[in-house]
């Protein structure tokens, strides 16, 4: 099988190296740095190095475009200008909407996305088991051939990933809520007490764990992220628009003032945030643990370890230090209450105070 | 020296920790459930328990009141009632207008907010060095005693934390922006996901590190959190309904679909966040690190081991799992430029791909 991977960065990299060593696939990369390719071929992500996208074409099975956002459309109807009847052409981009219209009716193309590696970039980052256990959501229109939307998603789950099908408009209004609205969020948030705590002050004020959590991807790969929201307008605005209006309705009902209502809708809130999580953790709910520390080199490996060594797996962590960074505390998710009750043991054995967080 | 504390909980029972060995004072503590205060009692947070506000204040050079937000104004009207001339009286609140407002002119009362302790609760995680480098905010009024407001800020100083006057509704809009908003935004951000996502479909989605880094702090403690939005309900809702205007512009701009300007207005935002997060580091602004890691048990711990023992601090860290847990990435966030390259160098010789992000 030869498969034609159009951009040798992280994704694109990555599908070489998992599909030369789980489909024994010839793969063949394309992209304008030769210095790239060298690369990519020397790391083993792909067998040659071309520098058109016909010639990465040429004969190949399975076409991946993975080159940026704003490139796809192009590359998509370049690759099938260049490929045979029997070639199905796909795209590992963050949307899907705008690509699937501008390629409009070809039996060939079907779009995808695998939801994996948005916290690295570059070949040099790529991994064969970097899908493993993904979501890898796969967009087919009417107009897509039923055997070759059958090979993508086989080549899909090859790769490790977990191929489901969906609109490609249901795939954009769903990266906008879970994706890209928490950036526009961190962005708005960060530029607001920005200019709130830069009004009339000297020095700035201390900022707050909340605050670092809530603004974590504030501004993050600007290009990157300028492409997304462009290409994903129409759901982002309309999340964007749907989040001002709670917040409309949020500050009214702060106002008023009434502690009934705020701690229900609160607590409403909370409930969402879990029922949404604990979709994700396959062995239960996640629990978070609360852990009071000291903030000095080798505590968290100390913590870390000791968890390591009784099988717990820390799911996701956050620390929260003391302003002057020597104490504090950290807390840790762990998923369901055997792992939350295992981990509490070998905490309090370490001498540390600990509690287990409601919901 | 005697100190009333009123209210023995994380933050009464610390500061009765503290001031027992650090001000070498004498602690009465009061508060209603008995067993509460023989527990401060066994923890050394306090030298007796009373049941009754003024039997506490009883010859108390320095008053704190430590109960509930909701509680403060009438626990500090009491404490005055039952305090003599000489007596400064003083709170722990996370809110400070109406408080000032409801005790009115009294020169013996100064409040304060010190900046610790969010992360637990409860006399049982009570620590002497809770306030240890600390911001501690005091909001003496023009009727505040010279003489008393010394004596309290040499007391907080002396508790190890670093006292900083400020008005109240300073204080008020201050904390409304750093601290209460993000909460409100991520309740906003839990809910519409929420309600968006279970519209017309079986099973939820995957939602992404960036959703549960945004969502960290929803619906968390909601009684305390119905009482800080209340009595801070004119800067919060004002602070709220700011970023509900940010984000309509946001919309309107994600809707132009101008790349450029996308771009420009994120990476601004991550300008605004870093220079807010700059002001807090010491050594110098923070570096993220990203690095690739296999998710298993143990992996974080040789990691923050090796950083511990090449005397580099962790400030932060954040984990990017992949779906399966089986791998991912991890960002650990450093002071300055010196303890990034030193914590570059272990990390890769530790064999694994880094990063240091830009901005």
């Amino acid at each position: 099988m030869r498969i034609a991977v159009l951009g040798v960065g992280l994704i694109g990299g990555s599908i070489g190296l998992a599909a030369r060593r789980r489909l024994d696939a010839e793969v063949v990369g394309s992209g304008r740095s030769p210095e790239r390719l060298r690369r990519a071929v020397e790391l083993g992500a792909i067998d040659r190095g071309v520098d058109s996208v016909a010639a990465a074409c040429e004969e190949a099975e399975l076409v991946f475009c993975a080159g940026p956002v704003a490139a796809l459309p192009d590359q998509a109807r370049e690759a099938l200008a260049a490929s045979g009847p029997e070639t199905v052409v796909t795209d590992v981009g963050s949307t899907k909407g705008e690509l699937v219209e501008a390629v409009g009716a070809d039996e060939r193309f079907i779009g995808g996305h695998p939801l994996a590696g948005a916290e690295t970039a570059g070949v040099e980052n790529a991994r064969a088991d970097l899908f493993e256990g993904a979501r890898w959501y796969l967009t087919p229109t009417e107009q897509a051939s039923g055997v070759l939307y059958d090979r993508l998603q086989r080549a899909v789950s090859a790769l490790g990933a977990r191929p489901q099908a969906i609109d490609p408009e249901g795939h954009d209004r769903l990266m906008a809520t879970v994706s890209h609205l928490p950036h526009v969020l961190a962005n708005a948030l960060a530029s607001e007490a920005a200019e709130s705590l830069t009004q009339g002050t000297d020095r700035l004020p201390d900022v707050g764990p909340s605050f670092r959590d809530a603004t974590r991807v504030a501004g993050s790969n600007p290009a990157i992220w300028a492409d997304i929201f462009a290409s994903n307008r129409e759901a982002v605005a309309l999340s964007v628009d749907s989040v001002a209006e709670r917040l409309r309705e949020a500050a009214e009902l702060i106002r008023s003032g009434d502690r009934e209502a705020l701690a229900a809708w609160h607590a409403a809130a909370g409930e969402d945030r879990n029922c949404l999580l604990e979709s994700e953790a396959e062995s239960g709910p996640l629990r978070e643990l609360r852990i009071v520390v000291t903030n000095k080199p080798g505590t968290i490996a100390e913590l870390a370890l000791a968890l390591g060594e009784a099988g717990v797996n820390i799911e996701d962590m956050a620390l929260h230090p003391a302003p002057d960074m020597t104490s504090g505390a950290v807390s840790l998710w762990v998923a369901g209450p055997e792992q939350a009750a295992k981990a509490m043991q070998r905490v309090r054995e370490l001498g540390h105070t600990a509690s287990v967080l409601d919901g």
